[in-house]
């Protein structure tokens, strides 16, 4: 833990508990809507830090990424349920975990929670792409992204 | 038509084409990410503008909703298909119909189209709550929602 | 005036009237705050908007611009008063005028107005750059941004 | 230090150095644009969590503050200078300061920095608002607030 660290001079990336990605994401002004509560596209942006860092942790900067083979992870599918409403101020985490790694894509299982709360659970599918075709997932990040260990299913 | 209208002095609130409601939007700056395409989660702002408008054109304001018995649509569920990327500068159109109108909820069918293409495919599960608990959609509300005529499926 | 239209189905691009553009903009949950009124970035995406149908308005398409020689503009400066607040449900027109056309930017005097209300103003000051370097605006494009006419000023 | 933050599991709030507010932020997808860099209303969002923690570290839960008294704090008047333009995956710190403080407003010095390098500065006036009317600050909060000593101008 370094001095920047210590004085709470990095942003957080978050930790892994049990093969599960742990982010943790302040709710500010920007997520909410007039109805009171964060704005339900607002837990999308939340989800995508939250592979963000998971591919971080993982040895992955998307920026390079992008910048060396013209790589992206595009989000193919998506299903959501968005179980309770989420508030201004509110302290949430963002739960990422890999569930089948493919040649050119990912299946991620995200939840995010409050305190013991589900707030949202969701089952991502992202797919590599290159110049706007899909791409193979290079070998090392496949190897590395895997899900070894057997893992309680949520 | 008013003069505003000719003028172009009012936002397109799109239309309604055998029982589906029709959106065009722009894609701006603001709805871009650095991969160069437009960003996932703007597709969710695009479907929320065309779930409003379709509302707007059953006659209900949902700012006159929320202001009178604090009445609000909260998006439940989604399942989201991302089949193409839209790029700045496009004319998409957001249609929406209705799959199925409960007490307390509305099952909506989206889709977002450039031209011919269907660029993405939603379906979307809103409730109807106020002060944060369930309510039931009003009667006269409901009945200019159901579906009446047989709709060709997507 | 086409088909499109007239059945409401092509987004509204805004017009030109004494020499300013007027955009018309509607505003949805997206663009509201938990505080109930629109959220004071949102604004910034107006304006934004404006400036890009302004251009549009002028024969240059931004998207277009950028893949041919790679130029864009960046906002360089800002100075804003935020007078009243909009709220959800709202038409606001954002207007648009150029205040001075130099060599590599343009100095933009906008409002956005809500009827006869003003409720912000700005002025930008958008610099043409290529490649991340300052770049010449084309000579016909300053021709066609160059204020001709005296204008009264706001 | 508690265990959630050594576990990395408590959001950045960020810290005070020299009466100057330092808050990082993390650049994510959606904070970028097509052209390839940080879109310009970002950096607004960017600032409100500046000034949202600064506030934070002063005592103030604005979500309580509006639970309360129906207290808000409204930008009203902002001077922006974009210098550079940040990345994807960049650090960035937000730094924030008192200017002044008067009966219903504050006057706060901001800056958006990533290394030694100054990619914004912002001139920000913030007012207390309630029930849409402007409202005096708490006497407490004044005092938490003002300048007590001498601040190297910027």
């Amino acid at each position: 833990m370094d001095l920047d660290r210590q004085m709470d001079l990095r942003p957080t990336e978050g930790t892994v508990v049990a093969r599960r990605h742990l982010l943790p994401v302040r709710v500010y002004y920007e997520d909410t809507d007039f109805s009171g509560v964060v704005y339900h596209a607002t837990y999308l942006r939340f989800l995508e830090r939250g592979r963000t860092e998971f591919l971080r942790a993982a040895g992955v900067d998307q920026s390079t990424l992008h910048a060396k083979g013209g790589l992206a992870f595009a989000v193919r599918h998506m299903t959501l349920d968005f179980l309770r409403p989420a508030r201004m101020d509110d302290v949430l985490v963002v739960e990422t975990r890999t569930e089948e790694v493919r040649g050119a894509s990912l299946l991620l299982a995200q939840r995010i929670l409050r305190g013991d709360e589900v707030l949202l659970t969701a089952d991502v599918r992202v797919a590599a792409v290159s110049k706007g075709r899909p791409a193979r997932i290079p070998e090392d990040l496949r190897a590395v992204l895997t899900p070894r260990a057997a893992i309680p299913s949520r």
